[in-house]
């Protein structure tokens, strides 16, 4: 299939350039790009082939395209990692290429690693606060198990977060999806919410408490604990 | 712009009911998607956005697309996850927004979990033997170093994989490129290969041996000290 070869080659020069770019600095996060016509006759293929090099970026995160004549249209630089790997991710998971057991043990090496180094780091205004209005949240009696599950799924994230390291950030939410689908399916099929929901609050403060405390052996041990009790009595 | 948002709306829609055919087992691996007319009359939506959804579903590794009327004409359901997330990290970090240091972290983090968990797990037949093929290449004294760096980076990817774990499998292989390009330009910018590269093959050799000797915790330890090493020399 020749002709769709050409095809992928165009595209993937699109997504050097660009690359190559932002490696360089000449392009920058809230950058513009060029117009569709001006990249097509810079690299000699067609403006479909630029559109689906485009939407490919888009679909990665990295830019934002807006149609109009506003000052937010045009295709703009906007490199947001998380939603990209998390659509991508969670798609591989609902294919069951990732099993849930892997997702868990996953989960576990990065918390752990996050909780112990966020200890000793420096955390951001608000970001400890934002885990604790989380847990507030989730300590609405009414609260349904799905809306639960979501804020849960947060929560695991805003503390992962505390480590001050962007790549295992980005990974922790590119995982947030599964996370909320897993326990989601196990709350649903087993239906024992009721029995647990209390038990989980309690964990949940009880870890957030050791973060605050800056004691990161303990918040650790407490989290891997809280991750493993959940997947061991569900699934 | 309500027309973009009704686009994202379609695009949306076609990508959720993916998802949840692959969860059910309705889609599987293998299985043909239906063709862009069907498709379009089943959402009630235009060609273009399901032409749209396909092509992120494409970007994300979930599907292959095939123009022609052959047996592998259509769009199937692959699901490679570690080709997608690879270059939407790759390009998050061209972006500045994965700093160097944080990747290191993140190798560090994950290498030392894989080689631990490794030495208990069983091994895929001819997984052992690629690395160990790997290092053999590297052993050429006429590699050049860019030749050297990929081989490199597959190397560790490959060690990783041994703990059999596919989510951190998919996560090392998303760094794959990330981490060819830091050590490239380490190298290039640097230019002091020619001092490095004989206690780079040393290490990498000691690395595998504990590994094939299935001593988890020395193994952890070397790779450790190994990524450590290299970015203090040469950052």
């Amino acid at each position: 299939m020749p002709v769709e070869r050409a095809s992928e080659r165009a595209h993937d020069a699109v997504l050097r350039h660009i690359e190559d770019s932002l490696r360089s600095g000449g392009l920058k996060l809230g950058d513009r790009l060029p117009g569709e016509r001006a990249l097509a006759e810079q690299f000699g293929i067609s403006r479909a082939s630029v559109r689906d090099a485009i939407r490919a970026l888009e679909v990665m995160g990295i830019v934002r395209s807006a149609t109009g004549s506003g000052p937010n249209a045009g295709t703009i630089v906007v490199s947001d990692p998380s939603s990209a790997l998390g659509s991508a991710l969670r798609l591989h998971v609902a294919s069951q290429r990732l099993p849930v057991k892997d997702i868990v043990e996953a989960r576990v090496m990065m918390e752990t690693w996050s909780l112990a180094h966020a200890a000793d780091a420096e955390w951001e205004p608000g970001q400890a606060e934002e885990a604790r209005r989380l847990l507030e949240a989730m300590d609405d009696p009414g609260l349904p198990s799905p809306a639960f599950t979501a804020l849960d799924a947060q929560f695991h994230v805003a503390l992962s977060a505390l480590a001050g390291n962007s790549v295992v950030s980005t990974m922790m939410d590119s995982l947030r999806e599964s996370i909320r689908g897993y326990v989601d399916d196990a709350v649903s099929t087993r239906g024992q919410w009721h029995d647990i929901v209390g038990e989980l609050r309690r964990q949940h403060w009880e870890i957030l408490e050791a973060v605050e405390a800056r004691d990161g052996e303990r918040a650790a041990r407490l989290v891997q604990e809280h991750i493993e009790w959940f997947y061991a009595r569900t699934l």
